[in-house]
């Protein structure tokens, strides 16, 4: 077994003050065996999404205190921005990485909801993989109103109650929706054509809207820089749906207008998996072949087995030489 | 910086006692952060083959215990078997594989070349990348004769006198041969074939020996119970001839014949980077791509940074808790 590996991604909504965005990032950031990998904080969003992962317990205690440093801070009386959101803590992700799944996270993300809830005082939805109902899987269906809609909607619409904590909003801090989905991959693919309607009409195609690849948006935009377009796109669950999959079929609908594909581009970060995945694919690796004959794979299990048969290591000292 | 990986790949003249062969990866095995992958005896070549892997120092410690072993227990004056060899413990590899270059493992293989001939009275001679002439890169010059005309060659071609140790064949565990290569992936690819003369034809094409590609040797050989050919091959340094180039290099020439590619296999051990860069060929990853965006290294190199921040743990209890 690797050793278990969770993303988390909250959203907060400050995107103003630098210094409660540093706040609410170091209250997540101090958590022992937490790593925090971005901050990104928009001013016209009034909103800021802070990436970190670790192992399970430690990112639950480092998104319970990013929420609570947020509902101490923020109050959304006074908040306007362009971003939909209904709390001061808006939306709190837990991604599987490594060597746990998306149902073994769910049982984590309701921990979690119930914690905020008793705890800080804040209604808690419960969204993705931890939904409790099918409309209450999109994150935009327990948004709708906003902040400022969020009593009437809880009042009006029994799929709008919350999972955990009070049937009030809680009067600065709104609500919080926790949730588990997979991680998503940000990749755009470069065209050899500075026409953007053709760009717009491959990814038409191409995303699940216009009847193209589940769990995949796609935008076509003009890099006006390069004199070139590109297909921008969000893999929302590269394990079903992976990269090699939008490549190509970008390449298959950019054929009838006798465009090829440039380059393509990864923006962020992307799981080891995605890539082996690929290379699985075109090199039509066969049925022998396994993820445990990748050499740093097979050490990592070594490393995790040898620890588990000693548990403790004796003090330095504490055992007689074999000489 | 990643935590530095080295493995070491040992050859003794051992395949016929199975007590020897377990004693010798044994004392290579008890070395602590040593990790034995695999251990290959072959009773017709009289010979085993122990991978390993750890960090530098205890592979070099390893290596040396796994040869004192081989010295010990191994006569070579009654032993006899199909391959070439010139000594008990007959060569010793080692291959970068993560966070070190072959360059910085040559003084490792000197230190450990001058304390075998040092400690054990055996003649070393460097191969590989730390070959002290350019005919000595190539092992098979060094084997030449094997251990019944080594005294022979050391007396008689100023080229093939030992790095370290006596001017003497030690009299029954022959000479060592300590070295740095790469890594060596096996990789064979099936043809929609069961012509094997045609798979003949193309691993002619494809090798280096037949104007193909550069560190690449390949056979064509028949798979009888799937009723189709391979192309069996061992690329001998994946970071100059990656894997993606010996698959299309094949799928070119087999096109000459009309003949698809099946599929393709990883035989054993195959280091991540290997599969990340036909990911990165074929999906046509740009110029912003880099292997940092993978998201398991982006979190190793955190954590190492951690470490070289508190470079000793404080006893549990030495500091009073925070709170």
């Amino acid at each position: 077994m690797r050793p278990v590996l969770v993303e988390c991604v909250p959203n907060f909504s400050e995107g103003r003050r630098p210094e409660v965005v540093a706040a609410i990032a170091q209250s997540i950031g101090r958590v022992p065996g937490v790593h925090v990998l971005d901050i990104e904080s928009d001013e016209d969003h009034h909103r800021c999404v802070v990436t970190y992962v670790g192992p399970l317990e430690p990112v639950l205690e480092a998104a319970f205190a990013g929420v609570q440093e947020a509902v101490r801070r923020i109050d959304l009386r006074t908040h306007q921005g362009s971003h939909p959101r209904i709390g001061a803590a808006d939306v709190v992700p837990l991604v599987p990485i490594r060597g746990i799944t998306l149902e073994e996270l769910v049982p984590a993300a309701r921990r979690l909801g119930e914690r905020i809830a008793r705890e800080l005082g804040v209604p808690v939805f419960l969204y993705g993989e931890a939904a409790t109902s099918p409309r209450r899987r999109d994150l935009s269906f327990l948004r709708r109103g906003n902040f400022e809609g969020l009593q009437a909607a809880m009042d009006g619409d029994p799929e709008r109650r919350p999972d955990f904590g009070p049937p009030t909003v809680h009067p600065t801090a709104g609500g919080t929706v926790v949730g588990v989905r997979p991680a998503l991959i940000a990749y755009n693919v470069e065209l050899g054509t500075d026409d953007v309607e053709v760009a717009r009409a491959i990814a038409r195609r191409v995303r699940e809207a216009g009847g193209g690849l589940v769990n995949v948006r796609a935008i076509g935009v003009k890099l006006e820089r390069r004199g070139t377009t590109q297909i921008s796109m969000n893999l929302l669950d590269y394990r079903k749906t992976p990269i090699y999959r939008a490549f190509e079929l970008v390449a298959a609908e950019a054929r009838r207008y006798g465009v090829e594909i440039r380059s393509s581009q990864v923006v962020g970060l992307v799981p080891e998996d995605a890539l082996v995945e690929c290379a699985e694919y075109y090199l039509r690796l066969d049925a022998t072949w396994s993820r445990r004959q990748i050499l740093e794979r097979r050490l990592m299990e070594l490393e995790a087995a040898e620890a588990e048969r000693r548990p403790t290591d004796p003090a330095p000292g504490a055992e007689p030489s074999a000489g």
